[in-house]
């Protein structure tokens, strides 16, 4: 059997770059002491979520990739021989900035970046204004554990984006991410919405076969402008099985590392049982690249 | 509040096509007594699901349409002053056969047809020999109390349909089915494939903030050639809302009239709240019409 071991790094962010990078790599060494071959840190991790306000100085943090912080990282993957997920807010060049993950391999190399596709944009999630939707299209990044079919965040509410990473022959879906309650919303409606977010990633995973892996951020971060009531992020990080089947699942308030098997030979075998792809009405769906269809 | 009452009707069917729809309309009765004002039944309600073999002598049960049945049910939702949903084994021409559903009207007039655009093939499901794919395409029936986005059993599995009814307007999304259990899975896997069925269809109502009905046959129909255990269809009826929430489940055993408030604003209210369809990269989606991205 092709037993994946991977590991999600779900986190809280303080207000300093440094000591949430220490955070991090301290936990990497702790899955990788535990075996995990892959290792996922969640959406730009080593900051606070500043786009929860729109401030020009936000853009200091970013940098250039390859640079200082994918360098620390790519030095531990290659020390601990592990492939290494990480996020960073991307400076490409002035006036062009990503929300970036970046897929680092057990030899210190980059095997790839994905930017970003879609750039949600709504009160305490300002993104619009930090980044510059990604260019490089739905495109899984191979490694020595597998393609990857990383995405980010918003992404993740896409079908579209989740079967063009299919089809390309990924081999389980990633998406780093930074989601969390409205303090203001009622609890029924925060449940609902934190269940719509695992449901709708379980319903990729079902609709291709393929395991879905989320890593989100915990913990609350007030909004430096006061605007809104900030955000409890909700944690909950995950991973699915090709059926939709959950095979781990973090707390909702709790820093914590989540080290899951996964079993890559198994979408075949679903894929055989429910063979989805083979039926696709591919001569059908021309209109899906319409905006809208009037 | 824009609200529709809708019913479900959950049968069990007999190897008698009068004795169906007598059940069928019995309950079409209550339904409305009920005050529902939309209708649907499940999947080729009249008859045993014919498909668990592959049999010539099958195709005396199709008809045209419209034909005896399409008049049954119109001339009974014109009395009832109801919109329903049927699904029949149509012929076209003789050696074009569908997988179809119709639409009827308060005023017993059709409002549209679908026919099943995605067919399935596996053992128990040999629908490929009896069916034509639909060359209709993925279109909403205009209706007296809505948009509806009729599609059938195996579509549901696919979100490229779900999203191009969405996008052409289609206020809710309906599945008529004929699912269930090999009774020789292990009840893991049988629960596993119940979820996925569920869920996956939970997904497309939050991708695209849109209710959905799927309505499902209930009761072992042997399999006739004995080459198979038969199968135990599962039930399990549901509704759910925009944001993927159970409105209304039925049982997993059981014929039953399940009857559903949906409020069809609440679309809206969520799309604003949840703005996908705004972030679409309509730019970047073109290989999904691809069979495969090599």
């Amino acid at each position: 059997m092709n037993i994946l071991k991977v590991a999600l790094i779900q986190q809280s962010c303080v207000n300093n770059h440094r000591e949430n990078i220490e955070n991090s790599c301290q936990r990497i060494f702790q899955a990788a002491a535990q075996g995990a071959e892959l290792v996922i840190l969640q959406e730009l991790h080593s900051s606070h979520y500043f786009c929860q306000t729109e401030d020009i100085a936000n853009f200091d943090q970013a940098e250039n990739i390859p640079g200082e912080t994918t360098l620390r990282f790519a030095t531990l993957a290659k020390k601990l021989g592990i492939v290494l997920v990480i996020s960073l807010f991307e400076k490409r060049m002035p006036g062009i900035y990503h929300n970036t993950a970046v897929v680092l391999e057990k030899d210190g190399n980059i095997a790839g970046t994905y930017q970003k596709m879609h750039i949600p944009d709504d009160p305490g999630y300002h993104e619009k204004f930090y980044f510059t939707p990604g260019d490089l299209g739905f495109n899984p990044i191979t490694t020595s554990v597998g393609k990857l079919g990383v995405m980010v965040c918003w992404d993740q509410w896409y079908p579209e984006a989740a079967r063009l990473m299919a089809l390309a022959g990924a081999e389980v879906l990633i998406y780093p991410t930074a989601i969390g309650y409205d303090p203001t919303d009622n609890p029924q409606e925060q449940q609902r919405q934190l269940a719509a977010w695992i449901v709708v990633q379980q319903g990729h995973a079902i609709a291709n076969g393929i395991p879905v892996v989320a890593v989100n951020r915990v913990g609350f971060e007030a909004d430096p402008s006061e605007t809104t009531s900030g955000i409890i992020f909700w944690g909950n990080s995950f991973v699915v099985g090709c059926q939709g089947e959950i095979l781990g699942q973090a707390s909702a308030n709790k820093e914590e590392l989540l080290c899951v098997n996964i079993n890559l030979d198994q979408s075949e075998k679903v894929r055989q049982i429910w063979p989805f792809f083979r039926d696709r009405r591919i001569d059908q769906y021309q209109e899906i690249l319409k905006r809208f269809r009037d």
